[in-house]
């Protein structure tokens, strides 16, 4: 068998998500009218394989007792024009394709696909922001559900390590 | 802040597909009527956090040169009375539910939603097979897209590292 080659130089269209690149972790807080506030611990990691998108996941785990919470990976493609489209899954059964704008090191994305299997619950709508501030990348989520207009839903901020 | 726990037992959901978890590696080919045959390497892993479904990541390369080809990522969702539900993101512009059946330890599985960003080809529908036979794990894909019927597209064939 062939060896896969690991080593690449970064492609000319991720450029604008270099800062990305990395593992990044720290504390977020979720809040939602239909369910108890709570406090989580996030690690996220940026890869890539010198092809034009970098690929993602994240995870997060409880801040009380390490259990891990929420998961969620896929691709994060920069476009011309300082456009980015994410393709998402999530292990509570649902796809999620993203899209929005790049500014310097702000990512600002609304959901343009959602879909589920058969047993998952139904999510209307997501938006997130991901912004570098001070070398702290601050990361906000809103969801609407079919009984919740689109509204904040977790904050975390993620130091890199 | 506190650190994420990592061993927990499998899930009672995972146990029909607790002999898929770990690292599978092998090679393949691929066959589409526009475009030429091609000869791959993949590597596939499955991880569990306890939760009920396996987290899943695939990667090939070239089999010529190592040069990375396709990627994708996502969740297996083992359900009642031998369902599965698989979510996926392709790093081409796609997101993929396919849903089907555990038998022993042959899964079937078919498109039920299909989501492309702005920018990506269109794919109309997939199919695939996995199957563990004398400790290799057999790997069909079929797909069709806008001008091709659903047919063959990928086979593989994994062994366990």
């Amino acid at each position: 068998m062939t060896t896969r080659s690991t080593e690449y130089p970064l492609h000319e269209a991720c450029k604008p998500l270099e800062f990305l690149l990395g593992t990044w972790r720290g504390r977020g807080k979720g809040v939602y009218p239909t369910i108890d506030d709570f406090e989580y611990e996030e690690e996220v990691r940026f890869t890539h394989l010198g092809k034009p998108f970098l690929a993602y996941s994240q995870s997060t785990w409880s801040a009380a007792d390490g259990r891990p919470m929420h998961g969620e990976s896929g691709f994060w493609r920069p476009q011309a024009n300082g456009r980015i489209e994410i393709v998402l899954a999530h292990p509570f059964g649902a796809t999620e394709i993203l899209e929005g704008t790049i500014s310097g090191t702000r990512i600002d994305v609304k959901s343009t696909s959602l879909a589920t299997t058969a047993t998952a619950k139904d999510i209307a709508e997501t938006g997130r922001t991901f912004d570098l501030r001070n070398d702290a990348l601050v990361y906000e989520m809103g969801m609407a559900t079919s009984g919740q207009r689109l509204q904040g839903h977790l904050i975390a901020e993620l130091h890199r390590v």
